[in-house]
């Protein structure tokens, strides 16, 4: 039986985590899900480590909502390193879900924008373990997580 | 008996180090506080893996205050992504506890800041060592330390 | 025989791991190519890596086609980053393909630069595997791929 | 007998390596210097560790001065992240004195400025070998390297 | 018999690989040149490695020539960062020798200012092999590659 680790923060004004679980749950089945929660994105990438070396998961989902100030985009390219580190040092993918607060023009469309994307990506990381020729099928296609797909350039 | 680091620096111009051990000690018991100082932000990183490695703590706070100048900006990304790395080496969290001089408006603002984030930080580092379940509760809630809660999406 | 990754994404707007794979085969023989495809380009270093250490390759084409927007130019750059620290983990070239949207006026001038420095990169891999001496003699000649080579300053 | 490396660059304006052998030799005994000179800050990273490693020190004063060009800050992160990397990987301090070119309004404030944060910095090295206490003491105490301390808010 | 590598790239406008082979056989003997010629500068961190692990040069000149636009700066930055982390990983120099288009006001100052900094670099990279009190002689000296010496501060 595969794992699947669901990660998420208590800093994101939307339940992403649950979302993302539900989703999986939705798509197939054949795996786990294992849960974690840190308080802020910068907490991610060693908590995505130890899910996939302690907990032994075989792929991470990491969701997180870095807030609209410069700082927070220091604070987002910063978890976005470590999580690119913990992905070399362990040769598994983790798959970043990040909704930052000024992508939506209101509060009502950012649960709409995380839940969506949330529930895109963790089809992205069920595919990527269980059918990765769904990936393949749709390269260069143009294809975007919670806002519409662009699609090809024509 | 679990170790928890509390490390600080003589940059900065509240005693967040005393004041993060002192919550720690009003949260709960069945640890020891292994303390470290040292001058700026940037001598953080290495100073955290040492609490880890050498005084085999379980988890680290690492508290600090950038200045409000661009090249102090640099410096807090510089010891940020020095933190995640010690993280990643070491698979334990190192909590990062800054406050941004520019944060506040004057320094009695800046000293209740970084009093009241250092002890909600120190709760948190509690909670990730004894009772992660706390966090999982709070997923998604949109919690602040220092400044308010913002709360969830609607 | 040699091994030649192919890797791209479903985020980019045109098939570029496509076109280099038709371009690899255009240009010689002695290799086979190992196709993968993730969703985006920060998902691309650890895939890189894998396609490396777990199936062999010698050398990989990793192809992305990042956003206009400065986020966009954040995920290039840690994406890059990523990308090196691959090749410093296993000693091996990983040949990046990334066209910026913004580097293009139009749709159709986008599928035009993303086949054309798909294709020179292409062989751009094949040379540093198969007949490094053609990069020798081209030393400081001003080459670029896409646009128009610029040539030496005289 | 400890060992302490000063490491400093041609490249810089003030002879802030002679100075920093200096200070230490002032401030107290039990130590060996071991010094080193490189071109410019990017080469400081490799040469601390050298330091560390082959040399045999407990810690290294690395002294620079990046100019002030945009270039030269880009440079001065990109030695001041390396230097941080060098830490993790010895588990030994290594201090860094950076005097911006444009932190003095004249040639004559910037020898200044260099020397005097040069020697507060080696008595900084001297107090992390031998007497962390005195750090311990200052903490939160706003304390500053060149110009003044800014002390406590109140 | 010491060997020296030569690394440089197709996209620059100058032959700088060339001519710093050409300066450090006017300035000495008791090496091997070693030369390698990369796409571009992202690749140089690699191509280094390899010439200082599998073609067992001693140290390395990475020459390279970064565009005037933005993105231009960004890949340089991802190569300085990774020339750094080389250098960490086999406790070897390797002596980053970039020109950026934009530092000079034409092809003609451009072609000048390559080689004059390929050549005073190639000199430095021979020093730090054969003659490392030379370059201690010139700590704080104010020094620079291509441009004039700005000299000490008084």
């Amino acid at each position: 039986m595969k794992r699947i680790g669901v990660l998420d923060t208590t800093f994101a004004r939307v339940d992403m985590g649950g979302i993302a679980a539900d989703e999986l749950k939705k798509t197939g089945t054949g795996f786990k899900i294992e849960r974690s929660t840190v308080p802020g994105i910068k907490d991610l990438p060693v908590a995505a480590k130890k899910l996939l070396e302690e907990r032994e998961c075989d792929i991470v989902i990491a969701l997180g909502m870095p807030g609209a100030q410069q700082i927070d985009k220091v604070c987002a390219h910063e978890a976005s390193t470590g999580l690119i580190q913990v992905q070399l040092m362990t040769n598994k993918h983790v798959i970043e879900v990040f909704v930052h607060e000024d992508e939506a023009k209101s509060e009502k469309e950012l649960a709409w924008l995380a839940e969506r994307r949330a529930r895109e990506h963790a089809v992205n990381a069920y595919n990527m373990l269980f059918r990765p020729e769904k990936l393949a099928k749709s390269a260069g296609k143009g294809l975007r997580q919670g806002f519409e797909d662009v699609g090809p350039a024509r």
